[in-house]
This record gives structure tokens, sequence and C-alpha cells, in this order.
């Protein structure tokens, strides 16, 4: 399956295409990728979901010395994913302006799609991996040992199927539901579409009104994966994708454990609504020609008191959360929402 | 000015268009058109904003036995608004398939839009006038001798200059306002749109605060022209016209004023949301491109308690509320909100 930027719509349904590039990074290094700090450069877009998981694992795990990280424009041109927010419009470290160029150095005429989240290996400046199903649980198993003092186990072992089997529904319905429904070309494909998010997130808010997690009773990349659309529900999905149902805000529970996350070191410290906002709808003008991006929703109720600590659970489990954002990994005021 | 159907929007910043055809229907008959029971037919969509004034005065008024209502097709095709409702696809009582030719009875040739709402003249088959701010009040002050025992004063004497300065806000910014932004195709030119809806919308919510109605303590054409518009505002204006600082249903003041209007007979009687969301989606193709129907919002809480009636107000002064919808004017099922 391809992350952001690997969709394709039109008059067929949906469909998101499958990551071509798989290889892992191991700490074996069987695929010939080993764990080495310094040595990857993780290429993120902060508007998209998929890129963001990876984001936030890097962050609660304390894997931003190990492996670097390049933001890209929010805007893509028709070369995809470029890095026209840096210096000279080029990645400082990769020495490149669009993402392609890493595609192409794998793979010469690679005629698929250019994603993101993708992983860089720097000496060569080829891609290694776009495999953004894989990429979080390889960090959060294979990169154990450059993990921070006081990482969390964001897949443990004992819970993994319970894991797996919410993460399969939530993908399937959820995360990736919100764009089948949004890239639907008929009314069926959408109805049925839309009808799932909702019937899944519905679900969802009963599992979550007596625990804090999904799984177990501390973070795990489960709760990440259903962040991530969540944040980006009032601002895009709601308009943008059609899925109006209700509001996020409108739902008491998926409210208030969206508003936990997001408080939490690690996760609301990664969101760029302005990125997530001008993406979508500068984007796809297929459903959008205009371009024009909506001013709303008001974003300052984020930041209002939850009061999910009720329910217990223990966050980062025997851990502890992460420290300060590096100043340079900052997001940038215009993204960030003002308390009101 | 234009009612629906006579919108421009391209390049340029919207505008809506003057009506062409502005005879006035007097109690005198001073421009060939006398107040006439039987005489006249009114136009409508339950679609449009403008024309749904209409249908509520006329109701509100008493006004049906006087002037008969004909409800086109929420879906226009290139002939403009057409009687596809109806057996044969003609209006059973003009006999025409298409209000075009009314205005060609009228006007040989009439090169500008086809608009709603449009009084025709049923001997003669022509449209007498589609000056959408003109009918409404003549139905007040022109029609008093074919009211309703029981009718209230919509247009007060007493009142005309405090409710013609809050109509002229109040169009300016609202009804037509959600038009400009909706229709934008600048960022400046949706964002300053947006901001005056906002903006006057909440200096209407301090007005509404403490006093049930707009002027005066009871209904007036004021409240009826507000009222059309926040009925759709969470349906269509709040996603498809990009106007989502906030949903109607999070302002505590517009939303109970709203629910009341609508519970009050001879305003939601008359909405249909069914033909409301397919106009809107449907046939703006330049801001939808996939002609794809939203599913929400959820519609069944305008049925719920607004307790507006702990403000005071005499809804409908010193008369009384009108009776029951005439079987055959009936909205049928599919447009009203069905209690949760």
């Amino acid at each position: 399956m391809g992350g952001e930027g690997n969709t394709r719509y039109g008059r067929e349904k949906f469909e998101r295409s499958r990551s071509h590039f798989a290889d892992r990074i191991t700490a074996d290094g069987r695929d010939g990728w080993p764990v080495e700090p310094g040595r990857y450069r993780l290429v993120v877009s902060r508007a998209c979901p998929w890129a963001s998981r990876a984001v936030i694992s890097r962050r609660l795990l304390g894997l931003e010395d190990a492996i670097s990280m390049a933001v890209t424009d929010p805007i893509q041109d028709d070369r995809s994913w470029r890095f026209t927010l840096d210096p000279g419009d080029r990645d400082p470290v990769l020495g490149i302006g669009f993402l392609h160029e890493a595609y192409d150095k794998r793979e010469k005429d690679y005629p698929g799609g250019v994603s993101v989240p993708a992983i860089v290996d720097v000496p060569s400046g080829a891609l290694v991996t776009n495999d953004f199903q894989r990429i979080t649980l390889d960090f959060a198993t294979e990169w154990t040992g450059r993990h921070r003092e006081g990482a969390p186990d964001l897949y443990p072992e004992a819970l993994r199927a319970e894991i797996d089997e919410v993460m399969e529904d939530v993908y399937r319905d959820v995360n990736n539901g919100v764009y089948r429904a949004g890239f639907a070309t008929s009314q069926a494909d959408y109805e049925e579409a839309c009808d799932a998010v909702f019937a899944r997130l519905e679900r969802l808010a009963g599992r979550l009104e007596r625990r804090r997690y999904l799984v177990g009773d501390t973070i795990t990349e489960a709760d990440i994966r259903l962040f991530t659309t969540l944040v980006r529900f009032d601002p895009v999905y709601h308009g943008h994708f059609k899925c109006n149902r209700w509001k996020l805000t409108e739902n008491p529970v998926l409210w208030a454990y969206a508003r936990d996350l997001f408080q939490t070191p690690g996760f609301g410290d990664t969101v760029d609504f302005d990125h997530i906002k001008r993406h979508y709808y500068m984007v796809h003008t297929g459903i959008n020609p205009t371009r024009v991006v909506p001013v709303g929703p008001d974003l300052s109720a984020w930041l209002t008191p939850h009061h999910r600590e009720q329910l217990g659970g223990r966050p980062f489990g025997d851990g502890t959360p992460p420290g300060p954002v590096p100043p340079d990994e900052e997001v940038p005021a215009a993204g960030r929402p003002r308390p009101s």
C-alpha cells in the first residue's frame, strides 16, 4: 500500500496503490540495511497522515538524533513532493530538490508514484523504503538499541495480536475510509465508505468510553494510527471529503480522546494544521477546483481540558514522556492552534 | 437583484444579477397587475433561499387559496428550472415544462437568467415579476384583503425602518454573503466574505440573546429572511460554501432561534432538506465536480426543545398560527428531519 502521493482516483473506485519499495531496516541488517544512527533520512510531509505516524513514533521513541528528518512542502507540483521549504529549494542533507530523485537513484525510470513517508540512505542518496505500514513498526521493534531512555513500548509483544486487529479495522474503515469517501465518484461508493467511517468511529467511541487507550493501558501504535486521522477530521475530512455526519467535536468520547493525545508530548507538537489544510484543499483539484482553503474550523479547543486522566492508564507505561521538540523541528506558529 | 438561478461565477468576484422584471402586483393595480385571487401562480424551488421566503410568507399569511404554487425540480438542466416533478414533466396549471417559457412569453428572447421565485399571470402564461426582494413585502402589504383571519403583520409600518436596516445587513453579509464565500475564486475574496458572514452572525447572536425575534416582539419579514439562510447553513453552506468557522449547531443562540422558527407552523413545514442538499451539491459542478451529495449532517436535532418561549415574545402578535399545510403541498418524508 502507498502513503500520501500514491493515490489514484478517476472514474473507478478509489484504490490505494501498494508500496513498491518494501525493504526493511533491521537490527540484523538482513535486507542490506542495518540500523545505523545518522545513516538514514526520514522524508515526510506534515500534511500526510501516513507520514505523520512516523513523525510521532520518532518523537515518542526519541529517535531524532539517530534518524534525521526532512519536511517537504505541503503542496506537490507535477513532479510530486518537493523541498521548497528549504534554502535554495533543496534538502540540505540529500542535496535534492524533489523526492523523486531518491526514487530514481533506487530504480531508474521507476514508473510508480512518489509517496511519503520515505526513508532515504544518505550515503547513496537512494530510497530504502516507502512502506508506510512497516516503517513505524520497525522504529518500535528494530531500533530499540537507539531509543531514548524512558521510551515507551509502542508495539508490546504480548498485545500484538489485539493491536494488529484494531489497526486493521481502523485502516480499512477510518484511515483509508475517509479517502474512499472523499475520492468516490459515485454516490453509492461514497455512501458505502462514509457509512463505514462513522460506523467504525462509533464502535471505537464505545471502546474508548471507559478505557483511556485502544489496547492495554498505555499508548501504542494503534493510538498513533487513529490519532493521525482524527486530528485531520474536522479541518479536512468533514468538509473536503464529505465525512460530515458529525464533527469530531460533536462526539464527546473521541473528541476527548483526540485532545488527550494531542496534548501528550510527541503528538500535538508534530501537527501542522496549516500544512494539513493547504495540502488537501490545494492539491485535490478534482474535488476542490477553486483551491480555496477554508478559514475554519476554530482550532483553539484542541487545547482545552479533556479529563481523560480520570480513566487511569499510564501513557508511557514504565517510561516517560519525550522532551521538548528540537528547535529546528518546531511547527511554525501558523500551523499551531492558538488558545482562544 | 436576482433570486436563485441568476448567479454568475467565474474568474471575477461573485455578483448577483439584478431582477429584470420588477412589476408589482398591487391592491390598486397601478402596474397593470391587480391583486386578484386565483390569477397568479408562484413558481418556487424549495432548494432556493430566495424562493423559500415567499413560500413561508404565503403560509404565514394564509395566501394558499389566493395564490397557487408550483414547485420545480431542485436540479436545473441547461434550460434552467423545470417542472419534472409533475406528471408528464409539465406544470399542471401553466402547462409548461420549463419556467423559461413564461419568461419568453413576457419578453421574446430574453437574454438574462431564469430565476425563482417567479410569479406568473395564469391567463396569459407570462411572467409578472421575479423581484425576490419585493415579492414577499407585497404579499405582506398589498394582499392584505386576502390574508387569512389571524394573519400576522409581517412588515408593521411602525417598525419598517428598523426591519429594513436589519434586512440590509443580513442580505449583504449573510443571505448573499454565503454565496460570495462559496463562489469566490480567490482566497482573498473568500476570506473577506467568510469573515463578514461570521462577524454578522455573531452580532445577530448578540441581538437575539435576550429577544426572541429580530425586530419588535413578533415574527417579521426580517426573521423569515434570516431563517432561510440559517436552515441551509449546516447542510450546505458549512461544507459546500466553506463557511466553516463553526456549525449553526455550535452557536447556542442562533441554533435555538433557528429551531424556534423551524418548529413554528409556516417555517419548518416548508423546508425540504432533500431538495436543498441535492440542488447545491449537484448543480454547482464548479465547486463540486463529482456531484456527490453528503449524507450528513444529522438533522434530527431540528426537532429538539429550544426553550426560546422563556424570552417571551408573541410569535403572531394579535394573530394566530397558520393551520396545517394543504395536503398537496406537504414536503415529502425524504426532505423532513426524522426524530432520532
